[in-house]
């Protein structure tokens, strides 16, 4: 699908290649689905990210996490942390929902389970959230089993950006803000490989909001009454094919806020910053019968171009949820702007 | 009510003086509840604590955690651990529960603050668990709303302990574990504080377990069939009325595994070790107009005496999980066993 | 004494008002103090920061850091990190001086407290390092006691900036680095309060430079052979007066690296970036008799405003560092250009 | 060399079988090394710890590391934890020497690497420490150069244990401590593996001490004036040939708590308690020329044998430290009595 985003606008982040949708599904096995809510009182839902064709709890993925502001209700970062391994697909939803969403990916990991007939007993869902009760009614978690089957069953490569799924209600620099994606190329020993990323960005406050090292905030804040607290949140889920394990991964992830200062946030009190990186190389599938297997590693001393893919994908990242978002006017009649309304690069 | 405990035994665990109830519920203003499922199929429930008689929303408490061993499911521990926190009661359920729990629990949130006038549109309620799915069916998920408003109004200061509540379906070293208490009384300055814990114990293997320095499991392995990997998970809450901040209520929660390893255990992979601890001390009101307000700080030289209580009060607690608990035989009709049914102290 | 600085360029960072000196010492107590070592060879040196007038043994100082990229040798964090607390002035040099200046540092910490009646037995230097061996003949440790003792006693509240002291051979974005520092003046109830920083800076490579949103690097690359790889370190001192305590200058020390971003850096691989802050606020004497004492506690929700202010000082102090700094040629002749005389602002 | 350790007073801790030595250089490659200073003022040394034939620099080696109490001024852990890598030989020595003996590390280092034609001009030395100013004039800082080049030189598998190197001055629960260790084999996929402990033990109060599950130390503690609180600390440096990766290493070495808790600590708060692992497998080296290298890597759901393995290890190594070391009289006349002319296992 087509939506104008930041190199439709013409705006430059970085030097590294993108990859050819400049989504995080660049990552080969990567998907992506939206189910989103959206009535007079209601504007929510939930996004989910499939990290890969094969039941992520049979092959577990490394991943790692930067909590660089944990005021938020992320669920599942406990066991990541400890055992350095993805299970489930990632779903993305309201702050309020994470219990019910939470709840639907359980039913949903047992179901997809029982049909390969692997026996689940225990499994770490990853819902993470941010908060739009601004547009959304959220007290009355409006996000439940269906949608997150939906959202599943959607899944795909060329997802849509802005007020979807988990983006729907989100606020980002007092603009309309949401889902965006992003995605860098490096090549490595001849051969390719890619990092992309997606945020629910909701953080940030408008006089900050800064493009291409321009404040626009501060300018659009005169005219427009935005909230003056960052009080929000921003997720956001790296992929990649490089074979990082879990430490590394949680070093690359730490690079988004670089993205997110960029762009003029100084990663506020009340803005839950959560980001979250697997691989999809080297799954581990813990039926294995061997006690040792083999498995690849990357050269420490070469992240720095991941570092730096990291930093650009998700300032890119955030200005896509921007830049593809539409006005959106909810709860209480709660208006929030899109950016394009407002404002043009390079006008 | 009465249950035969450690103390009732003649077991003497340490050297710091019980509290009057020797419990959790010493330490003033903390509550504990429980809702039971107990059918053929399913041997579970959720197990509450609440930490005084003020909303912990608008009251937040100091709270410090240590995830000794991450493989577990705990959501809330995200937030707590940057703010230094608790903000809703805790509860305590099983693995495949902590989604309806977590969404029950922000539903009694919700209606403690409107009924308070106070606007909630975030909350991060605590929501621990252990794996019960030996003796309950745990993929149907029986905990729900109602076993939760169930708990918290059933709260006392007199709870049971054993195979109740969240403790209905534990299993620990290989027998029938569940919820238990300890607390022990400190003086400083001329005046009394308790330390209590509260326990959900499923962790530990038959054959490690050690009671008052005596290993008396490998003999009840000789006859008993259980399982030999260590995989469950304890859970242990710490309450105090010391005025400690949240960087010292970690580092207090660390002590609960010296007491593990007294019992025996060696704090296996697939056991989730989650120690949260929390105290009813300068409560911190978010509402409060000044930006520097008054409060007490403990002397870090004397933590000693704290470290010291946490350790005999985390034993003792998981005895007395085990000394209450009733053999229970639940799904697929597999049956564990209670302690006091097949060994007596001092016999 | 007068450098030209980021303000006296015309370079606004930033919207908060800044202290009188726009340096750390604005912060009351704070002194800064170098020795420098100067030869064909050695162009290396050591600064120390005095967090306040009393022994900060005996008047433990409220500290939190951030080890943002930990690639770096810093002694002296495991236990600031377990106590939450400063127990010495802070020193700052190269990466393979670490051990002689712990050795000086702790002579001087026994003399310190011989003189006052003290008995100490045990102390914890803070030692920070940066490499400086491109100017720097660094494996012959030039940096001894009589510098550390030298840097001590020359403290005062209107130090140098640029190459002096520890900040003698340090490179920032392939251009001259070495000590900054800025402040910002914050009101909370109808007080003032400030906080300032200090780097030494040594990271990020030339063609990543951005002042104002404006990237200058690039330019200046095609022009200028520098590194191409970001192998160095910065590391960042905050101070505060701010009643915060080990948890919340933790959060804040984070913030270091929104101003960095900003600048261009994408926090390296190779750059070991640390963040220590600390407060002058509620000293701790551990020879207190009582188990309570009364402190004070900053509001949480307040937060927002400290954060802006450790970005808006990071980017400033990281900036002057580079402006006050002169080129320097040292050890092989290696030559590293200032950046004053290659760039003017508004030109 | 003989010395009388626990398997020959005929206690057995757990269940495991012990390697050949029963020591940390069970683990092939590993080697330890002692200096010892011991005058009437000077009671103190240093111990190091070579991980492998290998220079560790080029051939980093994955470590992890708990440090389960902080109040400690080990040097090198920053680096350590951010990449997961050992790059020098570890060394034990007093509070107080942590400076000079880094500083020695670094001079090693840059001869043994220029000896091999590699440019050295940052290394990360791990300098680990325990205080022992009862025994030792501390605050005179007797460890230099030449010890640890010494020690270094005389390293071996068949080291001695009790009050040598950086164990001449340590006191472990009252008594005298130092250097112990122990080892333990394990059996996968056919072949064999090592887990071996090395501690300086220097933490405990008397009236704890507990072996085999027995106080012994209230009855010594009456006779037997001893300091009351635990100011002390212990190292433990645990090796593997056990393909383990940095995450892996830092779960096992937390299970080192375990053996300390079953000897009666409660891991006090001035004593800081840091546990370092390494494994000798899949060395890293930053030479290499290819980004993507292959390794192996261990289930981690049979992690449960090594954690086991870590918690016998300990509980062995302590009371070897103890059961090796003499009567010592050291500074100010201070004695402190070997536990074997107090107590003899079984009487």
């Amino acid at each position: 699908m087509f939506q104008m985003r930041a190199q439709d606008f013409g705006i430059r982040v970085g030097s590294l290649p993108r990859g050819p949708r400049n989504k995080i599904t660049d990552v080969p096995g990567v998907l992506v689905g939206h189910a989103t809510v959206d009535t007079p009182t209601h504007k929510t839902g939930v996004t989910v990210i499939l990290p890969g064709p094969q039941n992520p709890f049979t092959h577990k993925l490394p991943a790692g996490v930067c909590p660089f502001n944990g005021f938020g209700k992320t669920a599942g970062l406990l066991q990541l942390q400890e055992l350095g391994t993805l299970e489930t697909p990632i779903a993305l939803t309201n702050t309020l929902n994470v219990g019910l969403v939470h709840d639907a990916m359980v039913e949903y990991m047992l179901s997809r389970c029982e049909a390969e007939g692997v026996a689940l007993r225990s499994v770490n869902p990853l819902v993470c959230e941010c908060n739009d009760s601004t547009l959304n009614h959220i007290g009355e978690r409006a996000v439940g089993r269906e949608h997150v089957f939906s959202a599943l069953a959607s899944a795909c490569q060329d997802f849509a950006e802005g007020d979807v799924g988990g983006g729907k209600g989100m606020i980002c620099h007092g603009l309309k803000g949401g889902i965006g994606s992003a995605s860098r190329v490096l090549a490595f020993d001849g051969k390719t490989y890619t990092i992309g990323i997606l945020v629910q960005s909701n953080h940030g406050v408008l006089s900050d909001l800064t493009v291409s090292g321009v404040n626009i905030g501060a300018g659009l804040a005169r005219t427009l009454e935005t909230r003056a607290a960052d009080q929000g949140s921003i997720i956001a889920v790296l992929a990649t094919d490089l074979p990082l394990d879990a430490r590394q991964l949680a070093r690359v992830a730490r690079r988004v806020s670089v993205g997110l200062a960029r762009l003029g946030s100084h990663i506020g009190h009340g803005s839950g910053e959560v980001f979250v990186a697997f691989s999809t190389a080297n799954p581990f599938d813990f039926r294995a019968e061997t006690a040792v297997r083999m498995t690849t590693a990357f050269h420490e001393e070469l992240l720095d171009l991941p570092f730096r893919a990291a930093a650009e994908c998700a300032e890119e990242a955030v200005l896509n949820s921007m830049l593809t978002a539409h006005t959106v006017t909810g709860w209480q009649g709660n208006t929030v702007y899109a950016l394009p309304e407002l404002w043009r690069p390079g006008v």
